[in-house]
């Protein structure tokens, strides 16, 4: 129960079906100061409609955000922000049909295990439209991080067997290639690929990547609540994620410590690393360098080629699923990756700031401890 | 701030230090009329000293738990438990040298970076002794779990680059082999791996996986605390994980849809699925299937072989580790995985009882709605 | 931080200001199954505006409220609901004056003090509209706790001097006298009290008290999270209460241990107390009888009467408060009482549901011990 | 369920009943770099035992703790720090008829009602020795505020009839009167009254009234988690309150505008306020002046004249207490309440550090912005 909301300090919930009235987030914890406009929220929920795409569905969301409360005067008050996205292109006619049974790969039939029915409509809550309130979340998390310094870089890392070429890295292309990969070439021929599999009338997964620039070290709170926690908790939360991983992740199980091992280095007073296999986080707090999480995301359940399944009556069946579905949906993850890594590094921010007496007696104006 | 608890419903909430007095932790939400001794817990705590192996610690750790409150008369009350293990053989002279400068791959500088200070005997509160409250509260959520019918069973998956012959499966080798390992053949080939290791002053990784057998479907709270993503939280919460993968894990990134998908199947009336990619979880609900989860922990960091650093005075160091550890920590991380898997399961099994107001009128003994 | 939330099971987040765009809420953890119409919530909000008194705000205030998400063909659906109500009678223009200085009694000063800047048109954020996502939300928490047999009544108890003849109670008089009284006696002296003041351009407090019938035994959580530390903060949250009694409350303080116990007393077969001076709680649980709360709340801050005051610049300043203000603002916080109650029983009725092993296995289907 | 944590930021989780082994406290959440001493700690845990007073029972209880984590070197280090204090003169046997029925105004009858069963002996946790863990984390809490500059002052402000005359406050007295009372005239007329009800085999309740100094302006978090109801939550939590107050209190209710509001005073560029009506907190936020808060306290229930009851066989009984009693509560109350009123002001002035960007770009050294 209750399980719509993500972070203690900086925290939001989330709400909306894919097509009820509307979507939405409330933000509780924002500092008030900031500047926010609707502008800035629409940038990121653009981001969720890779452009012109045909791996994407064509089914037309105007995601248009309204700031409902918590901004006065182009600045945050400090007071709860609600953020609202009308539903406007619903046809619930289109998924009529699959009320009646359990969509393979779906959440389908465990909704109606919990819960003892299920809004049937595009998913209802399951359906990747509820991405649209953590991305506009995100986008003031992402806001107020750049304030501090701190930036995001998150990308589609592979499609299927398609990985990128890092050494091609251009971050322009994240935003103008179809699958969102930073890199052209492989983006041809991760397109090339998923035409295979629309062909096949099969689906793709892949992997996306975000990279933190600027983090502080110091931040993430031991046990529980470490930064390499909460991040993999706020990933694997995105519906299709099966797998999270940090700084070498999966490889570190058949590396060695030598290999393993950052050495660090003192470079003019400042302490660093000669590399990062820990992705940026020793001891579950961040080391100043640079933070890099990765999110497997499983191929689109939705495939049109026949598939078992079962109906609501218990009778094993054969179905084809009809409508509009993306034959990948990594390229519309990768903001979502990204809204979900900067709620995360937010929350922790905020957390760790009672964290020293020193901290404290500074922050309210208290003279130092002489000894 | 604050991190030291874990879960909403039945928390707990660990403490100690690797060299302080004691360590422990504080269940609190445990239901009253649970059966408990000291006994019960104390086999949990003996799995973290895999038998005899010389891939372990040779440090003596009596690991005698003491039962401070909570339980009369053999039985919970319902009120917080506490849980106490002394620390008995603390050899502070051991780690002294160490407060000087930052091991590579431990949280050292980062606690430093964090706090200003730290307890660096032994590691402190980031030692790996701090899982001792861990398995302690995670031996009470086991036997919760096994009144309800759902059993567990963690074993070594792989340890650097042999993994276990999964056909070859024998769960009494879990607890008898010294690498947690299911399968003698198998942990005879990771032993003579680490023999290598130790010889040439390594370390290695590996993988732990954990099964979930007897799980009802209906578990797990969408959005954000679902059932994947907060044991996504509780295995990276320990301390060497880098990556978790529930199910196929990161192989669904290179998967098909058609491939991947788990087809529902009728059975005497009860539905099942003809395959488990999913590992027991779809959006973020338990589906029936056994679950499936699995860590990835990274080399011992303490490797014996020079390595370069910094001290606390900013400078540039090379350092040679002295003491006593061990080659690997896969096999004693086997129970702590284990024990945060059932930690998780309890709290979402709880979470869950309020979802249905058919439950609630049933559980209030109210007359169930007529319509 | 983040302080718009109340409740851990049945958690409702409120958010909007006076004179932005909507005010609402949203639920997480309704259980699925519940009917619910806008209608159902309507009549809750309309309980907030007392029928054509003159001694609540002529503003017109229509709050419509709209259902957004969380509920499919006339049932929730376990997922969150998002409840708004568009502001639609904003006239800020009354308001621009008071942006300047800082009204005795009213948040001005602190908000300043806490986030540097306040939307000051109407209060902002600390107007009494915020309740309207406290009502919307205790209806809901009313109808859970109707269909387990569980009512509620609360009602004006006291105006300035004026307190109610509890030997002429008559329950429906509460939503029929302009003051909200269940006496139609008392009201009209109140009333006469309440034009007194106006006169005088000042204005009265009063009490509100709430009684619940029909609540089991055995709900709230000791050591803190106990039924009447809960209902105490749930009441103090509400703006102008400064003081909260359960039961006899202050009476207690001068009564003596005889007089304050309630003898237990068994019944065929059921066990009641003989007389109620605990207002139904004992060690923060209900022990069956009626639960009763009292919340006293203070006379509206907004008079007409000249005012020393201190306005942006520091300067000391005499002020006259224009506009329309209540004389009294107890008959409206009736209506929030009465939510605030709800939704503290609900949040308690759900974190006990597995406070004992028995229940467990019985919510889970598992065979009852044998011993 | 998980009833037992007080607190977000600084969050403490109390153990023990009064005959386990031991009771204490985790306190987790607290800032590196206090320095803490068990000396430190005790001076709290002694002010529990008002001196040699005749009033309290004669039971000795040595309440010696000990700091099993947290601390290194005489500084707290961040991580959770766990205080235990061993339970040493048990004498089960007193209590073994109680177990048989239910005490008036004891939570027997409820605990038995939630869980099924109780820890009898001594009124297991509800046993106003749960309190031991309270008053050592709010020692703690003390030394935090202290180091802010903020002071508190609990006392007793009536018991019975007989109330402390506020002109012959001395703050001295509280340690050294048998009442607690800051006036030696008044204690000696409460003490009197007191002989009285023992006389009659009664007991007496009272008043505990706290006062903060140095309280900043600002803290308190809108909406719920307001300054004065997480002080109501607070102190209705601690065993026998049954009202709690702030500033003016249950009088605001007769009061008009008027007379209860406080003109705000421009003095050398300080805003201060002429009066204090509002107890210091203005909208659920400190407003600078000094903070007041009261919680009535209801006479010890265990007298000794004959009572009514029911014992578990449901039978009619009447029945004559025995054991060591105190005739009242209230002076050992005193510093429950100051520790319970510290826990709460350093879990919200943790809370409010990020409350506004400039504090944030501050606190992390950023550039503070031109506009």
């Amino acid at each position: 129960m209750a399980g719509n909301t993500f972070g203690t300090y900086f925290k939001i919930t989330t709400w909306g079906e894919s097509h009820g009235k509307a979507l939405g987030v409330v933000i509780d914890g924002c500092p008030a100061g900031l500047s926010l406009s609707e502008a800035d929220i629409q940038t990121f929920l653009d981001r969720r409609k890779p452009g012109g795409s045909r791996y994407s569905t064509p089914r037309k969301e105007g995601d248009e955000v309204t700031i409902l409360s918590g901004v006065f005067e182009g600045r945050t008050t400090g007071t709860a922000i609600c953020l609202m996205v009308p539903n406007t292109s619903q046809r619930s006619g289109d998924y009529s049909e699959i009320a009646s049974y359990y969509r393979p790969g779906h959440a389908d039939y465990t909704f109606d295990a919990k819960y003892g029915f299920r809004d049937y409509r595009g998913g209802g809550r399951s359906s990747g439209r509820e991405t649209v309130g953590r991305v506009a979340a995100g986008a003031v998390a992402s806001l107020i991080l750049k304030e501090l310094g701190i930036t995001l870089c998150a990308y589609t890392k592979s499609i299927g067997p398609v990985s990128v070429n890092t050494e091609n890295f251009r971050r322009e292309a994240i935003l103008t290639t179809p699958t969102c990969m930073p890199d052209e070439e492989s983006s041809a021929k991760a397109e090339a690929y998923l035409e295979e599999c629309m062909a096949a009338h099969d689906s793709a997964g892949g992997v996306v990547e975000c990279r933190v620039d600027g983090m502080p070290a110091g931040v993430g709170e031991p046990v529980f609540d470490k930064l390499d926690a909460s991040l993999a908790k706020a990933l694997m939360s995105i519906g299709a994620v099966k797998a999270v991983e940090i700084g070498d992740g999966c490889a570190v199980s058949s590396s060695t410590g030598t290999q393993n091992n950052d050495p660090f280095l003192s470079e003019d007073g400042r302490i660093t690393k000669k590399s990062n296999h820990a992705g940026g986080i020793l001891g579950g707090i961040s080391d100043g360098s640079p933070i890099i999480v990765r999110a497997h995301i499983k191929p689109t359940p939705s495939v049109f080629s026949p598939q078992e399944t079962v109906n609501k009556n218990g009778e094993n069946i054969l179905v084809r699923i009809k409508g509009r579905h993306d034959p990948v949906i990594v390229p519309r993850a990768v903001v979502v990756v990204e809204a979900m890594t900067a709620l995360t590094l937010v929350d922790l921010l905020f957390a760790g700031m009672p964290s020293r007496m020193e901290g404290l007696r500074r922050f309210y104006g208290c003279p130092s401890e002489q000894d």
